[in-house]
């Protein structure tokens, strides 16, 4: 009797995964442990539940436990963990209520995610401290918000989630204080989408304070402040979102390589070093488009993409997981921000001699009312004329960076780019559109 | 003495030569003649000044004459036509009020654009009855409209003018019917679009006539009926828009060769058989990206692109002026809906194998609040996977049509489009952006 496909983490890669190779072969068993409650739910939903524009947290939620066992036939075992991967044996090892038991596999996923980093501050266990870990910690967020009458929020770190997060609070009538070591929020995104981001933040009456390292949490049981430097400031409340770090452990343990990110190493299909076992999602690499380089960029389209290819390849239909370029889009109140590829310093650690512009131009002809300003920067590299990266920040139009996405996908030049025959009429665009108005001054410069 | 390089015609071709060849070598002289009197002005916005969404019909203008003559220092003849084009002697015959004069050249760049076709009705010349063929005539409509009570309008044609315009009309509270021979509006971006189109059309009051052909106009001195087949119907203002053709008399006259499509025909440098000789914009042929055969496709932005290629090729640094994607887009009331590439039937007669999808998706995640549904079609041949071209539509998202002509530069497969990892965040898209769950579809399709 042949083994079943088994899946260690219920979330985008597993449950994709999960899903297609059951779509694909029907007769192929899949088992997919899930440690928690809760599977295939949309992690970047949750600043938009404790928000309120997310009425309920099941709305989050793309397909249930339930249908994933009746309708698609999967063996879902939620409240049990894999404890143990043993890939010459082909079994893992199970913990269910605290009974192990162990399970072989002909093929095995591990999409274990990733986790919240919680840095070494002190009083990270007083109430009303958060990371935004999962669904539960959203649930038991949005319950301090308006439960309480809270006066000021802490969030600590820039990045997506303190954005978003930030957003959230002020939603809430709390004042918002948000705390980045680096001199900018975004980091990801570069200094242009930074300037625009953060002066917004300020109109939106968010406290930036930029360069400015936390220590740690006050409070007796209830958190009431945050230590800085030089002084405790009060807070009611408090988010840390200072990044994440892929879940390597298990892999780890069972002598499974990690790559130079420290995520799990994967090739061109997902399969780690352990023969017959694939990884995918927020705990794997996947290929950056530009540098051909292991990279980590832990997000959901990267986590369903490789889920689904690797439930093909399972089935007998190798299918390659495809290649990142490191895009990202955030929300910051009316702004969007989006960016992929590389930006300058990025390019020239991976060894290109970028050069960069950044223009700005409206996102409908100049007479066309209800247009914004658009910010656009592109990088390319100085002697092929190749392009990098991009990144566009602006109040409608930032899908954009699809158009610089797309030319980093097909390796094109600046004029390649420039010469793109993208759509105009007054109410969309500009004659030119203002990606191809960057691709212009840009060509210009490479001259 | 070097003779200067002229430009027949002083819009978005002809000016965007004029201006980058001075811009590249300000020693060149440029001469520019143009008929009229307006130069660089937006025809495309011409349908939002007769609504009533801009202001000025001046706001439609880039750059004024004056600003040409003495900021960018060209020679701009206003109010001067060419009669003649003598390629052997290099010189072009001007009428200036009557008078008639010489003009030597040592590059020539034709930018006669294109007219609207004026199909042979009866009563074309009553008063009421109108082509949306320049900015006098837009100035013209929009005095009919605002200084009458009008009841009733007519408009011919289903394109992009007779759907603006549809739109301009119903602005001014005056009831719309809409006249088109074919089975559909939109004929050139297929069925899926034209269905959306069309309900939205009559959810917005227009009265849709398909297959229904119109023989004339009615009335003493103005417009007061629309000659159908078997009635008259009333109406106070008609509005024609059946298409342009390419203004090419002076071209052919001259012994310049015309490409199949009846444009002047290029090569890729946008140069006519005519040594020195060159033609950009409404009256040209482009090279079509995915069959690379001529086309002509009179839009803004080949316009524009190709005068700035040729400006820059004439003062010594020869430019291409890019291939076309035949990308077009289009507002109705408050749907967007674009196309670009081959649909089925013209991928047919390429000699393609089409095979084609529709889906239906939000532009946001199912539960972030304000998403529209957004209907895209992609095409792809059977055997190569090649994509083709495709359409959407929506409430928002049209731009995302530029996704699909980033694949179509790049002469992608559907499996590659697949695997792009565009943007995404909840309030931007879902997990899957519309157009990669089109290409997940039709890539399956293609297995």
């Amino acid at each position: 009797m042949t083994e079943p496909f088994v899946v260690i983490g219920g979330d985008a890669a597993g449950m994709s995964a999960a899903s297609k190779a059951k779509r694909e072969d029907p007769s192929v068993d899949v088992v997919v442990f899930e440690r928690g409650e809760w599977v295939s739910y949309a992690a970047c939903g949750m600043p938009y539940y404790v928000k309120g524009d997310v009425d309920d947290l099941d709305d989050l939620v793309t397909v249930t436990p339930e249908e994933f066992r009746t309708e698609r036939d999967i063996d879902l075992r939620t409240g049990e963990e894999v404890v143990d991967i043993d890939p010459d044996a082909e079994v893992v090892t199970v913990d269910a209520d605290g009974e192990t038991y162990e399970q072989p596999y002909g093929e095995l996923l591990i999409a274990t995610g990733a986790s919240a980093i919680e840095p070494p501050f002190d009083g990270l266990e007083l109430e009303g401290v958060f990371t935004i870990h999962d669904m539960d910690e959203a649930d038991a967020i949005e319950e301090y918000v308006t439960e309480r009458d809270l006066e000021t929020a802490a969030i600590v770190g820039g990045g997506y989630v303190g954005i978003e997060m930030a957003e959230a609070m002020a939603a809430h009538d709390i004042d918002v204080h948000l705390y980045e070591m680096l001199p900018h929020v975004l980091q990801p995104f570069g200094e242009d989408v930074a300037d625009v981001v953060e002066e917004h933040l300020r109109t939106h009456g968010v406290n930036l304070h930029l360069e400015t390292a936390v220590s740690g949490f006050t409070g007796a049981k209830r958190v009431g402040g945050v230590e800085l430097e030089d002084e405790t400031v009060s807070a009611d409340i408090v988010i840390v979102g200072v990044g994440v770090a892929p879940n390597v452990d298990l892999a780890e343990d069972a002598g499974i390589e990690l790559g130079p990110t420290g995520a799990i190493a994967t090739d061109e299909y997902g399969r780690t070093t352990a023969e017959n076992v694939f990884a995918a999602g927020d705990c794997a690499e996947a290929r950056h488009v530009v540098t051909g380089d292991p990279d980590h960029v832990p997000l959901a389209l990267t986590a369903n993409r490789a889920g689904r290819a690797i439930g093909q390849t399972v089935t007998g239909d190798p299918t390659p997981i495809g290649e990142i370029a490191g895009t990202a889009i955030v929300k910051a109140f009316d702004l969007g921000a989006a960016r992929t590829g590389l930006l300058e310093d990025q390019g020239r650690e991976a060894g290109f001699d970028p050069v960069s512009v950044t223009i700005s131009a409206s996102t409908r002809a100049h007479y066309y009312p209800g247009g914004a300003e658009l910010t656009v920067t592109l990088v390319a590299d100085r002697e092929s004329g190749r392009l990098l990266g991009g990144t566009v920040v602006g109040r409608e139009g930032a899908k954009r960076i699809d158009t610089v996405t797309m030319a980093l996908h097909a390796g094109m030049t600046v004029t390649e780019l420039q010469n793109a025959d993208l759509a105009y009429a007054p109410p969309f665009s500009p004659v030119w559109d203002p990606v191809l108005t960057a691709a212009k001054v840009l060509a210009g410069k490479l001259e």
